[in-house]
């Protein structure tokens, strides 16, 4: 076997790996690290190339690239979306992505995604509850106890200070897989029967629910004033969660809103629905909560950015630690012009 | 360490493992194999997804996402294109790409695609060349001696064979490396130190210069009547090789025409200069060569369908063989809900 050259080696962070980081860094500091990131990528927004998703559909399901760079990293993530998989064991959504050198072109890191896009996810929500939720709140309603759920009650843990989450699932089973995998979190965890009961006393309403279709998790007497909805689950075409009065009483922000207003919650809404961009209340051009009576809406569906973000972290974590291995992926002869002369020297290589 | 899941696992071709498979089948083998994929993909063109590159541009290069789908696989290509590089000792271009199940999702070949590229695309030269070149070409002249050159060459002699290879570089080095390269290949090398005397004779023209510029390798005064003009160099806007009047004289042959019009040397041309798609020729629906005095020209600039033929041969080659190793790429719970509890179990598996 020839030896490749350092420039040749990609880091890889295999799901085993990524599991090994997750645990030995700790859930709640890891959420913590990519909301910084997250955070500090949505301060300069305004610099990032910000293409659309590209998007490969077929009747079972959608295979999408999710591409963008700030001038000095380039990252994209492979992503499907198959909801009839699970019902073949098999996962809906699985995904890997990448990190390069923009100067070079050369890739710098490849690591799996199924795992940090749920974190990403959650630390993105814990972010924006952190600008818009009410001030002291101690309680969230979860509803929707699938694969996102524990991520999402452990980063509002980490991040807000939240201390009670009141699960509810459609499915009793879901709702008790939560509460056992939140079991010594330091969580009060609560199990609820209904949605109504989950929502009671909660400040932080967030719905992630698995359905392909304009379901109605939460109906427009279930809001009262003042809390904060973070929407996970409204996030393609033909999937929402919320009755569209609860849009029309909110104050709704959003990622990209090219992108929200295709997957979003407010699908639903008019085309010129007004919505403000996260990222500027983040940079103060605009006022996230405002009063207390106010119902804030975070109308999530995941923006590339995000990925970037994760895959930034990744890369900077991942350094000086043994959770990686590096993979042989770009041919590097010594001689740029000499591909064809690299070939045959491997052969002798090998044949000694 | 957790093990994974079969569905977690994705089948690699790191360089090494491509550089012993390209070995152990042999080079002209390879270069069938692969004429032979693109040929059937090229006959059912019209069932593709022909979505345009992805490209995210910087000042000192490029970096391209290139998928395609035939509603069973898809695949794509990630390539960089960085001209600056060979200066700094790094490749110009580097390549992997990546093939998955429409079906499910799930990714099913990861490889390398550095080496693989410069196959394939010497493939569809000869495949163009079969369907082009005057009955009975024995001679091709080789301008532009770098990287792709002797895949040229020896895709030449095992499609259509060609025996005899005359080369010109404007830089000497080049030529001794295509040169002593093709010993021992069965080819009749002839070097040559000026074009003119690289063209005498030859039936077959192939130009691969890597200035990216309106460089004019061929003028039109240099090329006679008959022959038939492999043109690989012309590949991005701002890059031709070819002087206009040589274009205006020949039947021009091209991949897909919205990008070739952008990349190719019919860049140069008005908007609605003829052309013919290859794959129509292979379909039959449109001529090829036609008569003896013709000039006939592939303005080659390579497609995402090329590549999805090219990832289709490896995954299909490597089976049963050991060059490749699975990579544990995709999370994949026995319980499609519980992600958080597969990271949880993994710490107890790991502290064992």
């Amino acid at each position: 076997m020839s030896i490749p050259s350092d420039k040749a080696l990609v880091p890889f962070v295999s799901v085993d790996n990524m599991m090994r980081l997750v645990n030995h860094v700790g859930i709640p500091e890891m959420l913590r690290g990519l909301t910084a990131y997250i955070e500090e990528d949505f301060r300069r927004w305004e610099l990032f190339d910000k293409t659309p998703r590209v998007a490969s559909h077929s009747e079972v399901g959608v295979i999408e690239l999710m591409p963008t760079s700030d001038g000095e990293a380039y990252g994209f993530k492979y992503v499907n979306g198959h909801p009839k998989n699970t019902s073949e064991g098999l996962q809906t959504v699985t995904a890997f992505g990448l990190l390069a050198d923009v100067y070079t072109g050369y890739p710098v890191l490849l690591t799996e995604m199924t795992i940090l896009t749920a974190l990403r996810t959650a630390a993105t929500s814990a972010m924006a509850a952190k600008l818009l939720a009410p001030k002291g709140a101690t309680t969230m309603a979860m509803i929707g106890n699938g694969a996102q759920s524990e991520f999402q009650c452990m980063a509002m843990q980490a991040i807000l200070g939240i201390e009670t989450v009141k699960l509810y699932d459609i499915d009793p089973k879901a709702t008790s897989k939560c509460a056992a995998n939140l079991a010594g979190s330091g969580l009060n965890v609560v199990t609820c029967t209904s949605p109504e009961a989950a929502i009671e006393g909660a400040q932080i309403l967030t719905t992630c629910t698995a359905d392909k279709q304009y379901a109605t998790v939460l109906s427009d007497n279930m809001v009262g004033e003042g809390v904060h909805i973070n929407a996970i689950g409204g996030d393609c075409p033909g999937k929402t969660e919320l009755a569209a009065g609860i849009l029309a009483r909110s104050d709704v922000f959003v990622e990209f809103p090219p992108q929200t207003r295709i997957e979003g919650e407010i699908q639903q809404m008019e085309e010129d629905f007004a919505v403000t961009e996260l990222w500027q209340v983040l940079t103060g051009d605009k006022q996230g909560r405002s009063s207390e009576k106010q119902i804030t809406l975070f109308d999530s569906v995941g923006f590339a950015i995000e990925d970037f973000s994760a895959l930034r972290f990744i890369r900077d974590t991942i350094k000086g630690t043994d959770f990686y291995f590096d993979l042989d992926m770009l041919a590097d002869p010594d001689d740029p012009r000499d591909l064809f002369g690299m070939v045959g020297r491997a052969k002798e290589t090998t044949s000694i």
